[in-house]
């Protein structure tokens, strides 16, 4: 079964982060989480990404901040799929990461998420394994229609409690 | 063969993804063209989202401007993956499509690609639709070393031009 | 009488629309609060906006964060004004919510308000029913006076501590 | 029968405000078009707002661009329902228009549509005054089909000449 | 002597207007505070703005937040050169304050500060009044040494500090 | 009598300048127009500054662009009032030159007026200068009227063209 | 002598950049210009900058749009200065441009000159190599007197015009 | 060996301004630092920046807020590289400081880092001052290697963690 790698340009994203593996794990989809730096460790991420398919990867997320390369650095070695989460920091509210992610070149293009939206990126990923993986596609439909039923309840309980 | 979907607000995004189109084609991958309103035809959005997967679609790809909706829309009634160019319109440069499309809330992502960046969508899908498909692996693997050729040969030529 | 409707996105809006309540409370104008998701629930958002002029309601209060399309989805599927409330959430400063809401499209305009102007979405539908409603033009007229009256007296207040 | 006031700041904004006027023909409802300025004739917007309701007017529609004050000064002068259109002009892409109009106060709402949005704009008085008329409410529904009918005859041309 | 006018849209700007006044009493300028607001006493402000030379003020500062209408609409009414302090509120982060107040349409200007810029207000006051007030010129020379004194000494003692 | 100094950064501002000059012609006040530069010729900038109240002038008027610092470094020179012009550029809609004019800080105000607004920036001097001299506090009631005058037309005319 | 590399992302860049080119020129520093991509040839970007200091390189000069990553890219492989010169591309003004030049993360610095600002890269490259290099610094305060000397004659001949 | 120069143009910048310090000591590279506001102390800042080189300085640091002109202004003074911090003040997040700074008029460049950006700015000096001292190069090198090394212990804590 493929993996998903989930990249982070500094452990201190970790806690952005953990929805996207809490995700990935009710999906079932395996997953490795390392920490590797477009700028402090390009080599480490160049050869990530190079090896990544071999590696059994199907899928890769990758989250930085401010001036956020490191979706683009990996999608420039490889072509799985690369999904990009801006991570928002100490200024600029995320604008700059961002535009540092989505804002590819023709050619390599980033599969980019909203600003610090690392579940939804766990779950584009599982919606592309999905593909073809019958299982992933089942539990996507449940995850859906969970979601639906917990806003129908919600709804039912805001009716209870205001207009009631 | 899983086919593409690319799906547009108003048929004056036409241009803006022609270089959609010409890069699917390269890659082989059979497509549709479709236009939709997430706002004037919800109903066919609606449905159209609903049946893609049973109709044989892989990947569907929504381009708009402005309240750029579509491809959230249609993210609302599938599982599968929708990519989502953010058209720029005659006013704000193209950040209101971009936010619109990319900021979507927990549990329904969009895969956004840069402001008119219809050549990246294209190249997304395929390398989403590659994870099952050697065939267009194969031809993304050619595509990035073409790339790569082309510019070290504008660099050549640029050498000789300028430094020569 | 016709009925207002107060929508939200997610039950996490509700702070944010608790203003709202009270204003249409104020002017003795009937509401029901539901919460509904363009994206998580479309279905209920479809079939809520379809059948909310037959089911009495006047006018339809929408409100969201992040790529907010609740207010243009329910827009898609009537002709009764829907007024749009962007919530601010914690990335980009209510700038994504507002031209979500705001750059709505030729065809299908959403009557957009401040951001996190919850109280303004109240008086905005008030205004609207009041056309046809003396009664609540009569309370629209004493709340404006009020609110002068109010300001009056805190300047009087101000000049006694300040200038005084 | 009520009219609808069309304002604007400059008559340079008169292009933007054209198809404002087509929609208001199309539903058959009476407008008037007049020049005044928030901030060059005060009391003529003073006295035209504080007499609006009894001059047989339902809804003032404004439009005025850069610090677009027209829309709130009309406000403060009335409890009808005020539209306001932000109208692009020669810096900030719209953006001092936008939020110029639409970030009003508590207590006086502007009732905004996209940057040059006459046509919403227009669509919006309507759908107002559409609670109270039901002949302009069928017109509305027509219209609303029309788009419809519009979208999926412009996506059959497409796909026969695309796809065909 | 000239007076000089503070006024506020809400007397919530209370706390950021402060410095405002302690520089006008600094130097010696006699001023006086209002709340009114463009919006819920426009007939208050209009008043004041119409007679404020006649009342003595030789300066007009307005402070207000998000479409901050206050200083326009009373520099509508007066010849008086209008002082604008665009308040930051709670979303946007004042770029809407700024906008409303900075963008005039040509013919009615405002002379903008800084976001929150309330001292400034008060100097620049000063630096127009002291055009015909040789003591205020003197106090503005005398205040402009002791900034620079200031700094000088807080230069020094960080020096002694970090360097020594 | 006192005159305005027009300075510009670069003489390619001369045109967004022109109505600077026209305004003041109109109003009977004397000016000079120089060109230097904050960056460039930096010691004439202060030298100027510093004797520029010495040479007869009252009001000094400074336009550049991008990181607009001309109006800030003649303010850091002179106890007369200045007035910035923020002049839009090549790149980022003239964003960069409003907040680099207006954004000053504690004890050095700038008074800025609209992007490219020169006209005002002639309005506002006469203003300032009104406060003692009466013949030009009459030419801008005069200026003021006429404005007003010329608006009421503009309605007429509109409204004989487009009402009638 | 130590060399100057100017390297755009994209040969569509050669014009934006033709003033670095003729600055380094002027200034008699030795430069070699090269077409590279961080994302579609990132070896080849890899090695130039591993190599550069060995290969008599003493300053990279990076130019690249949109999620421009060239010049951090390059920074990650080398101990020399990169200067990153954001290029405007057809959305967004420049600022996606900028932001993903300069917001680099702390330990891999760009030293980042205004949007499309080629020239100035060129006198940064020359005041950096002229820190050991009195022919250079020697030539550098020249042309900071050349253009002090532009300016006071292009002041001359504007009071002529103007003021003559 | 030359000196580094540390400007901030309030002391309250310190903070801020402390890696700055830290890692130009972890070089070895002596340093100054100093308070001096181009608006409040210009002639200081002036007299500082003329005379730096002949002092012994080979890089400028300034540092400064809002409409920060701090290094724009000892640029125009000096042929030394000067390297600018945009430190973010209480409103408009960093964004007026950046452009403040970063988009300087051609002829007069200032070497931009990221908001905030302190520990660059004293990367970059070294990285400057490294070219002519191999002591320096040596160091950065070792820097270098050292965050390589923290990102690469970082990863392999988070995967005994994580995927442990």
């Amino acid at each position: 079964m493929l993996k998903v790698a989930i990249l982070m340009g500094s452990d201190s994203d970790l806690p952005v982060l953990k929805p996207c593996m809490e995700h990935l794990k009710k999906f079932g989809i395996p997953y490795e989480v390392r920490v590797m730096s477009a700028h402090r460790t390009p080599h480490v991420a160049c050869d990530f990404a190079t090896n990544a398919k071999a590696n059994g990867f199907g899928v890769i997320i990758a989250a930085a901040g401010k001036a956020a390369h490191l979706a683009g650095v990996i999608a420039a070695h490889t072509i799985l799929p690369v999904i990009g989460i801006p991570v928002k920091s100490s200024t600029m509210d995320g604008l700059d990461s961002l535009l540092s992610v989505v804002q590819m070149p023709s050619g390599i293009p980033v599969a980019t998420v909203a600003i610090d939206g690392a579940a939804n990126a766990a779950i584009l990923a599982a919606q592309i394994l999905a593909l073809s993986d019958e299982a992933i596609a089942d539990k996507l439909v449940a995850f859906k229609e969970k979601m639906a039923t917990d806003v129908v309840e919600k709804d039912r309980n805001l009716q209870n409690e205001i207009n009631g």
